[in-house]
């Protein structure tokens, strides 16, 4: 039976690297709650990029570039992380690439997993019924702020891992996994209150980022999920998976 | 007002250091509570070595020895990590190397600290009334498995962070503070049963070791407080801190 593992920060990422697991990238606030409303809005693909520098790069090549430092837009840059960056019609179409905190340092650890895709509580279900779907092992990739634990994106991993194991088609027995479960019990009736004491929450409420956490936090507005692909993220297709040769990842029935 | 912070993997630690901070090392199963329970007992000194080989060459200068992987006593030592090694009157007024399989590399990565301290649920009030009369940063950091989160350690974190902040001499902001808080509080009322599905208790179980796992739960049955003082860990004493030159950190009036 597939195994559901969590790992709390990007930097312990190399304690879990087994190439046939598919790991979900995490990051509530707001990177891949960003990447999602950005695809599952028309967006082509989003180039994860780690550095500043890499960003200007691909700026002075004519890319629309993201850019974010401690949840505030980087000066000289197209967009930051906030969801609603992604929701105009501006950005449909268009190949982005994004710098953030912690979220695309995130992928960038996990992208030499064979796959790697994009969690968010925007997708949250749709992700869920296609990982039990491959029944392969899951381990989810938890940003965290600068490589420390943070309490969203440990909502998030308790959400999708109590959606795989009632399926019984998984099991673990990973301690991270089985705290992330009992702490979103705790927090499901209301996640926005239950963050009130939570570090990222407090630096984004000091920021009026409220209307984003809000945002971040509803639940399966979207079936798109992101999937990494020829150096970006890409929605996942039938054709995307096809051209990445990944017979063995099917798509579920409803999605294609 | 000083904070608490919890670092839930040794690998992490280098995130936390910070020269000022009180570093309350832990690794309830089991090698903490066996240290504990060792200076408890009269041992005069345990002094934890990271590996096996450094272990051996203790061995050879004619120390008792202590050595674990993996949940079992290393062939050709004296003394696994169970608790109940500890007990005994051999022991007494011991100098004992330990070595661990997360434990003592944990204190390992602490020591360049200026102040570390063990604790365990065996001494965790005492520890608690010392941490507050000192006022200082404390920093609980927990061992895991092998640089992975774990449960028992983060109950524990859980039960020690309560205690300092319902003094209202303490604040944090940190994440895994608070969600080891609130897992604390689902499991106090009964925490053998909540740690049943958790890694480690299973591994202890099926080495038939449930007997350390009940020790190693019970709350407060000691008042010592292990040091670390010229390359081991003895009993905090005046004496101790006096010859220590920590003048700043003082013994509370119940102890002294």
């Amino acid at each position: 039976m597939p195994i559901i593992q969590t790992c709390y920060s990007p930097a312990l990422y190399p304690l879990f690297e087994e190439p046939e697991t598919i790991v979900v990238v995490v990051d509530i606030f707001r990177a891949t709650s960003a990447i999602c409303t950005a695809l599952d809005n028309g967006v082509a693909k989003m180039i994860p990029v780690a550095g500043l520098d890499e960003a200007r790069k691909y700026k002075e090549m004519g890319y629309m570039v993201a850019a974010e430092r401690n949840a505030i837009k980087e000066e000289g840059f197209d967009l930051g992380n906030s969801p609603f960056d992604y929701l105009g019609d501006i950005v449909k179409g268009k190949t982005i690439a994004i710098s953030t905190t912690n979220g695309t340092q995130a992928i960038e650890a996990a992208k030499s997993a064979s796959t790697v895709v994009i969690g968010s509580f925007l997708n949250v279900s749709s992700l869920a019924e296609w990982l039990i779907i491959q029944q392969k092992n899951v381990l989810i990739l938890c940003s965290g702020w600068k490589n420390k634990y943070n309490m969203e994106d440990s909502l998030f991993a308790g959400l999708l891992s109590l959606e795989l194991l009632k399926q019984k088609e998984f099991e673990t027995a990973c301690d991270s996994t089985i705290a992330a479960g009992h702490l979103y019990n705790l927090a499901k009736d209301d996640m926005f209150t239950f963050l009130e004491y939570s570090s990222h929450r407090k630096r984004l409420k000091n920021l009026h980022l409220e209307n984003d956490i809000t945002y971040c936090l509803t639940l399966n507005t979207m079936t798109t999920i992101p999937i990494y692909f020829e150096g970006g993220l890409v929605s996942l297709t039938p054709e995307v998976l096809m051209q990445m040769g990944e017979e063995s990842l099917v798509v579920s029935e409803k999605k294609s």
